[in-house]
């Protein structure tokens, strides 16, 4: 064993100064000394494209999309994100505020509207004078998290509180590029990265959050860092350097720690992980072209750029660099009186938490949450025209600032299409046994609207679809790379029987490590008017009395308001079914029921993690399916307001146990979807989308079907089509 | 009280009085004598368009859809349906046959295609000749139910098998407009009927299956009618004369009970009932016209009438009387090696199980199966081109027997079409992190075949969507009309706080009553071949051991074989998740895992009934929502063979508990599908879909990613559209 691991060495070692010499005679800006050896932007074509603005479009397809100017914005409406110009004037009022102006080195980590008090916005109608305009920062000023507020009518700085130094905000973009390169510094870094065999002009690293375990992970900001190689492939995440785990100061750029293990285990092979359709030497085209086409226009309109109006619905859009998408003051308007009906304040994706099934070395701390470590904005990019959307889509942009405050434009992030897939918005055929030949059917047609967040490898489409019956459903497509762990094993009858790999073995060498996914969704729902109850209607077995029926039993259904948060903490269980509704208990139909939207899972999982497990506690939030709290408008972030290396003392469960009254209150519904993924061989190289949602549904909100008026399809509506000429 | 019901009684007598008075004073064919009122067919609009034959297709559209004639139609694979040729040498080889020859009355109640031995089938090649037709029959003959192969090669019958009487076969058609005449020659029921103010040409009556219950339900063929108001609306089932119910001998049409106890029930109105578009007194059109378009034409071909092909896709498909779709021999073209794979040697709608939640008398026995009971075929209504289905829809017709054995074509029963809804079959976007540029997205396109079986009131659209990467989605929509409850009130404020309604109050004097929904499902896998195995993969919390890792918990995958039957009798938990695989142990990948397809459960719902109630014994199937069962070419039905007035003596259930061996054995999946409904008042009068469904998914049954090669869409391929000229 001992002789075969130092051959072992020997061949590594030989490989990797061959490899370093083929570069150094090869490579046209070979650094000639360690000094330049250090700085990647010189060498390595991934460093080098990250030096790239991070607004580039696919430049195969410069057309598609759009390209807007920002600079002109101006709010038109009080929920109206920050424009360029005010994000300008957020880092001039505060580069003199002086805690900051004091500090050498302070960096925004977040940089937001501070929305106005939401009675106020509920107030607010077009054409009144516009609210006043607050940012609100999350700044990092020598170690130390700081919330500000500044108004940007007086241009003062009115609150710094100091943040309790439990979890740190949002990394910035800065922070997770600047990360990866602070290994490079490190000889032992370098020794092992060629000992494995690795050209340094290959290396591909990744900024990991540590999560927190402990002291260790307290009072600085750290990330880990783990590299692969992307030598003959744009793939790399299927090439990891398995074992070698960097730990690394996110302020000072500094390496802590240097976990080595993983020297016996080869890097996959470069060998069919390429996902690029221009790299494919077999296209396989299948289908002829099929396309939703609308030749009148799509029917929705965008108005002063977030108003979106759409058949009976009406919301307020924006982008936000840590939820992604943001909708806000969702109305419908009445079919019978004509009516705009508050529906839903504000919906957004509030925090992510995917833990991985794996406790070894470097493993264990991976343990996501993607909305508050990485920002689902700030890692949402340009959606592709015709392929993340289809042709009709609008789409729309973030404004964000970077860690200096700079305001950036995060194009194409969002889009907004209206979706026709042949479904039935409802139907009825009288049958052969009453032979009335009544057909009546009606198409469903559906706003979708949507992001696609790439966290690194995953990828996460969020859709919020609007259907014209009043239904909303949130739905959640998984594609992308997995994360995997490099193995000695080719081939599954060469794994001890004994032995448990974590996962997969998804392709030679590569295994595909079990993983979860939880998104935690924020639903202040406003169900005609900000105060609701929460009702549990619990479908129960009766029996029934004895003689009373030929029966011996049915499913009764009994109504439970709850009147405290902990009465809101649903878990599903299927063989004790629930309905769970968000009504409005002042305001009644005609026949007296209470209106009401109620909240309907989809297919889910559920965290079975432990309690104690230092990631659960962090991911609280997803101890249960529902939770239901009051409005209270610093409890949006389900992981809490700073999530990395955050200890679990700030988050949705612990708001929850304080147990505060709900009960005709405005309260705010918080529903996790959850996926185990056990990965399989399809998902090697890249994953078909695997989906799950869960709708918001009228539940007597309305006196009566509210689509029945609406017309069937008739031929002389279609679109005529032709063949595009090219094709 | 006495008094009032006095009172009552003279106000109906009255009241009744009046409207016969207004009735003979106003209808042109006003009967003159009883015995004419006895025949529905002379006066009541709703009897006289039964005997319309019910290949109607809608009448404003004569030219959408198509019309086949079917009369030279030849078998040209051994699963196609009986011809109409077919039906009709069966029809008479039947009329000879000695104890229908003898007898003076008998019904056929299923004609179908006996299905050649599954090795034959699996070994016959196009080309090859015809595997020897043959049919399998059920027929009643002077009460009894009778099983009969019929050689059509031969002209002889093979097989003529007296069933138990535990049960009897699907109603003919003739059976359910026949029942629903008899009560009319009950003078108790004419007079009821007047007493409670109905004219009695607005009569409208179900045939309602009664389920078992007991001694009174055996030995003979049991309907129940329940009568409703069509007075001014076609959605008669929202104006239910509550509480009466006529028990029908089937055979000899003679009332054999009647009960009625509703005559304090007002008939609900009329009000907001009607859902016909052409009926709309204020049309909504909000959206602007919109459509899938394929200017090139679909992408699939059809062979044959029956084979159809599509992407790497090619199955057998056709219409069966009960099982409504049926899809055979679906096999998949592996990308890498250009070979045709088994997946599924049949899959079909196996029973529905509809128990209401009502122990009262006039609603304890609904608990319909829908497929054994009525035929999901015989109740697949034309589909309604652009609206059931989208423009590019193939449509196929069904051909079954009537009682006497005579052909009759369901037409345009089965859609087949490609959609597109804008979804993401597979993406990949490099982050900031990166920022290397990379955006890869693949539109998502699907084929869906679907059927739309209107069984009385309730629609169940039933669709087969298939993915290109191999996944096969088995979706159910909901829509239609509910079975309704006339009661007294008209606002939830008059209930008294301890009555329980059963239901939700829709609308005045209208209760939707509570029910579940169960589609289960008979999948005959056959991953790779007949001999597969099914495997639980469970994720269990594993606790590391002290000081092994940061981590307390992870999730541990165990992989258990199912040996025999009750191994994989499988009851969803959410907190004890697990994977389950049907595999096939001999084949193995090229990193040496099993190939397999997973059954993936979307949002469902379990029986809580009392499994000694005799719905639920009957419907024992609904017990869990997976079972696996060796393959045994007589159960297919998971009721039973003969499901009405089923005893629950011979159904999943039953079979299962033998626990036969299923390792490496040719195997069956059963999945079922459910839903429980609280109505609400949005499902009046006609319910916007509700739909849920489950996939099966290709677990390490391809190497890798089977759509990785698939192109981008790029605007030169896409159609050029434009207005229709008179929209």
């Amino acid at each position: 064993m001992e002789g075969r691991n130092l051959l072992r060495f020997l061949f590594f070692l030989v490989t990797g100064l061959f490899l370093l010499l083929f570069t150094w005679a090869n490579f046209p800006y070979l650094p000639s000394h360690k000094a330049e050896l250090l700085d990647c932007t010189s060498f390595s074509p991934w460093c080098t494209s990250k030096s790239k603005p991070h607004l580039t479009t696919n430049p195969s397809n410069p057309t598609r999309g759009h390209r807007r100017h920002h600079s002109s914005d101006v709010p038109h409406h009080p929920l109206d994100p920050l424009t360029v110009q005010e994000i300008d004037r957020v880092r001039t009022i505060l580069s003199s505020h002086a805690p900051l102006k004091a500090s050498k080195r302070y960096t925004l980590h977040a940089v937001d509207l501070e929305e106005p008090a939401k009675p106020l916005v509920l107030r607010w109608k077009k054409g009144n004078p516009m609210l006043p305009r607050r940012a609100s920062v999350i700044a990092v000023v020598e170690g130390e998290s700081h919330l500000l507020t500044v108004d940007l009518a007086t241009s003062q700085v009115t609150r710094d509180d100091v943040l309790p130094p439990s979890g740190y905000p949002t990394m910035t973009v800065e922070d997770m590029t600047t990360a990866t390169k602070a290994p490079l510094v490190d000889g032992n870094f370098n020794r092992t990265i060629i000992e494995r065999g690795i050209d340094l002009a290959d290396l591909a690293c990744l900024p990991l959050s540590t999560g927190w375990f402990g002291k260790s992970e307290e009072k600085r900001r750290l990330i880990k860092v783990q590299c692969y190689s992307m030598k003959d492939t744009v793939n790399f995440y299927m090439r990891p350097i398995e074992g070698l785990t960097v730990l690394v100061d996110l302020d000072s750029k500094q390496v802590v720690e240097i976990s080595d293990r993983g020297q016996n285990i080869p890097i996959p092979n470069a060998a069919n992980t390429e996902y690029r359709y221009s790299a494919q030497s077999k296209p396989m085209n299948l289908l002829n072209p099929i396309s939703i086409e609308q030749p009148k226009g799509p029917s929705f309109t965008v108005e002063n750029d977030h108003l979106i109006k759409w058949a009976n619905w009406e919301f307020h859009l924006k982008a936000g660099s840590r939820a992604g998408v943001i909708i806000s003051r969702v109305m419908f308007r009445d079919p019978d009186t004509g009516l705009l009906r508050n529906v839903m304040y504000k919906g957004l994706t509030s925090e992510f938490f995917v833990p991985y099934m794996d406790p070894t070395d470097a493993w264990y701390f991976k343990t996501y949450m993607d909305a508050g470590e990485y920002g689902l904005g700030l890692q949402a990019m340009p959606l592709d025209p015709l392929n993340d959307c289809p042709r009709n889509a609008y789409y729309m942009d973030g404004v964000f600032a970077a860690a200096d405050g700079t305001p950036f434009v995060q194009s194409n992030m969002i889009c907004i299409f209206e979706s026709y897939a042949g479904d039935i918005g409802w139907r009825h055929a009288e049958s052969p046994i009453t032979g009335m030949g009544i057909r009546e059917a009606r198409p469903k047609v559906t706003l979708v609207v949507r992001m696609a967040a790439s966290v690194a490898n995953y990828d996460y489409i969020v859709d919020w679809v609007f259907q014209t019956d009043g239904l909303i459903r949130i739905k959640v497509g998984l594609s992308g790379i997995l994360m995997v762990k490099g193995t000695p094993y080719v081939n599954m009858n060469q794994v001890p029987g004994q032995e448990y790999l974590y996962g997969t073995l998804l392709s030679e060498n590569v295994i595909g490590v079990i993983h979860d996914h939880y998104l935690t969704f924020y639903l202040d729902m406003d169900v005609d008017g900000p105060d609701n109850s929460f009702v549990k209607v619990n479908l129960e077995k009766q029996m029934t009395a004895n003689g009373e029926s030929p029966r011996t039993s049915f499913l009764k259904a009994t109504r439970k308001v709850a009147k405290t948060e902990k009465d809101a903490q649903i878990k599903f269980k299927l063989y004790e079914p629930a309905e769970f509704h968000v009504i409005n208990p002042s305001k009644k139909t005609r026949v007296g029921n209470p209106v009401g939207y109620k909240v309907v899972a989809g297919g889910t999982a559920a965290s079975l993690l432990d309690q104690g497990d230092p990631p659960q506690k962090r991911g609280a939030f997803t101890n249960n399916q529902i939770w239901v709290t009051p409005y209270n408008r610093s409890e949006q972030w389900a992981g809490g307001l700073l999530v990395s290396q955050s200890q679990g003392d700030d988050n949705l469960a612990v708001w929850s146990d304080r147990n505060r009254p709900i009960e005709n209150k405005d309260i705010v519904l918080w529903y996790t979807l959850g996926f185990h993924h056990i990965p399989c061989q399809e998902d090697f190289p890249v994953m078909p989308t695997v989906s799950s949602s869960f709708d918001l549904k009228p539940v007597n909100f309305f006196e009566s079907n509210p689509i029945l008026r609406m017309p069937p399809n008739v031929e002389n509506d279609l679109p005529i089509c032709k063949p595009a000429a090219s094709a």
